[in-house]
């Protein structure tokens, strides 16, 4: 495998397809902030604002500002959307809302976490590239949100009827740990420190199930299994996206034992989730096997493709594991075959199992300016420090 | 077209496979009420019990032993669910919780109105087959739940922003036309009168659009268009199925003029929810042709087909309308080729867009003993109706 050669090619799809795209067609010139519901043309055919993707941009762009090329357009992009979203994303408690309209008018209530963290990320990247104090402060409110909110995330929206099944979810401990060395430049080292150690603690003592080697989505207070839908649930993305958040922690703490812990999850994942009759990574499984609830389950997704290449690189630099050679070449030749778009540019979101586009759009309510050229950059990065060694 | 002949295929379908597979499979003689999660043979894969199918199955069975054979056994097994419900089904408020442990613990709050109107159906058509009075009491108070929350049919779980986009669905007037009907013996006559004419004002007025003749799930209190995912998204099988519902108003009231709305609307619906390309009616559609936002968008759900069955036959019938008779013979093949499981009875509810399954189960968290039986029962009786004609 020519690194070198790699990197270039997925730096060159970045800086060339990718970016291009959303510099063309995202900004809202008119109003701020940013179009996410492009179509397979470019054309917004949906003006609404969700704050996740119109963070997720904030920092995209902030990020390639600062370790890309400091192209003044880039940070020009990146306040667009941190005026928009400063102006408009929080209620009167200081909670990020879901959506907006075009305008800035709140949609959607913040009914849960996510759009906090990812508005932490983005003012915290945005601050770094600009110096903005006013950000840094906003990342910050916005980061105690998350913790203060942390033990019932949806509030008043949670419809589980407390003290039946208590459950506890995945997507916390990981999205944290990744958002605390997104932030760490403005925390203090304690609370760096502990909220790491807990991420890790979270995630391999309750939700890594030891006899299959797999990370369950939801699991009981204790780690124990619950026999439900939601118990029985297993998003591989979500599972390899997690454990290559949990590969940015054991390298800083130079932990080999957590490294081979989180690749042998990552090649354990992948074993059960690839398809082998079509290719391609599910998006939803069970546990045990059974009909999972989502019927979207067989689908192809372009960021579980693009968080799994990442993973594996990651994997590979810090374990040397040549397993992780092998699924990267697997799962690069499918991704590159079946996401991009050749005619119009940009990337395809959704595949049914066949590897055929479902829908054609470039971005919509879920997916904007993120996983693509975030994974991108990343493999870019990973390949060239395995071009190094 | 063999009227009789058809007649008895259907008949004979709901009586010796799908009504023995429920009664084989789902009934949980130990803690009461049913399993509904069943897999392609039966087996039970989840044993959490959702209040929707529960009430769904108890008027299912009510129904055959009041219309279609007073066997013994069908009455007992309403009982069965009906105690179940009546024991565990609902908060200190009365509401309907939207699922329960095997046991009956609540699980899910009575986030939504359906469990209520799912409820006031199986205990009306219950009292009606037993003459139990509190069954009748329940099916009441379930059925003044739903007009007493029907403004904020979510309540303190409604996500949306108050004022910043204002929007009615079609669902409950759809759901309170069938539901009226089927409660009409106990509701006095104004009553029934007001709640049938609202509902056909309001979908006519409000959901139908007079420029391409579907039904938007989502407008404007007003009936403007709103153009975003919920204002642009149709569902062919809902409103297929709620034009079944106003047909049975229209023949009620000896309406010809709603009748052919009716007809026009199905056949509209039709046309533009066709697949074409593999044939099957697509389950979401976004009216201007955008990317919709669900992606199961053109899965071929077994419902869909089924209430397609029964609306053209009803249209037929009351209207003689040659088309409705060709597009029942087009959508009877497809649905009789792909949904019956021939190996191990039942029907597959899940079918991607090429028509195979995509999930094996029989029953789960949304299908249960209802659209089959209830489908295959109806077409029976219009097809006896049109051969006696």
């Amino acid at each position: 495998m020519k690194f070198d050669q790699l990197a270039e090619y997925y730096r060159s799809a970045l800086v060339e397809d990718i970016i291009p795209f959303w510099e063309k067609y995202s900004i809202d010139n008119e109003k701020g902030g940013f179009f996410t519901c492009l179509d397979r043309k470019g054309n917004v055919y949906d003006t609404d604002k969700f704050i996740w993707l119109q963070a997720r941009q904030v920092w995209m762009f902030s990020k390639f500002y600062l370790n890309l090329d400091k192209r003044e357009q880039w940070l020009e992009i990146a306040t667009k959307g941190k005026d928009f979203l400063r102006d408009h994303g929080r209620d009167d408690n200081g909670d990020w809302y879901f959506s907006l309209t075009r305008e800035g008018a709140p949609l959607v209530q913040p009914y849960n976490i996510f759009s906090d963290c990812f508005s932490a990320m983005g003012f915290s990247q945005y601050a770094l590239a600009s110096g903005d104090s006013e950000a840094k402060k906003i990342a910050l409110e916005a980061y105690e949100n998350v913790l203060r909110r942390k033990e019932n995330p949806k509030g008043k929206y949670n419809k589980v009827v407390p003290g039946t099944r208590p459950m506890v979810g995945m997507a916390l401990p990981m999205i944290l740990a990744n958002l605390t060395l997104e932030l760490e430049w403005m925390l203090d080292e304690k609370t760096v420190m502990d909220s790491l150690d807990n991420c890790v603690r979270e995630i391999f003592e309750l939700n890594y199930d030891s006899e299959t080697g797999l990370l369950r989505e939801n699991v009981a207070p204790d780690g124990s299994f619950i026999d439900s839908f939601e118990g029985r649930v297993v998003i591989p993305g979500h599972g390899i996206e997690a454990m290559w958040f949990l590969l940015d922690i054991a390298e800083r703490r130079k932990d080999q034992d957590l490294i081979d812990r989180c690749v042998s999850a990552i090649l354990k994942i992948l074993e059960v989730g690839w398809d082998n009759e079509f290719g391609g990574i599910y998006y939803f499984m069970d546990i045990l096997g059974h009909p999972p609830q989502q019927l979207e389950w067989d689908q192809k997704l372009w960021w579980v493709h693009l968080e799994t290449l990442v993973a594996l690189l990651k994997g590979y630099r810090l374990s040397e594991n040549e397993e992780c050679k092998h699924w990267f070449t697997k799962v690069h030749e499918y991704t590159w075959d079946k996401f991009p778009d050749p005619e119009y540019g940009e990337w395809f979101g959704y595949l049914n199992r066949q590897g055929t586009p479902l829908l054609s759009l470039k971005g919509g309510k879920w997916k904007g300016c993120f996983h693509v050229p975030r994974g991108l950059y990343l493999c870019a990065l990973e390949l060239e420090m395995l071009g190094q060694k």
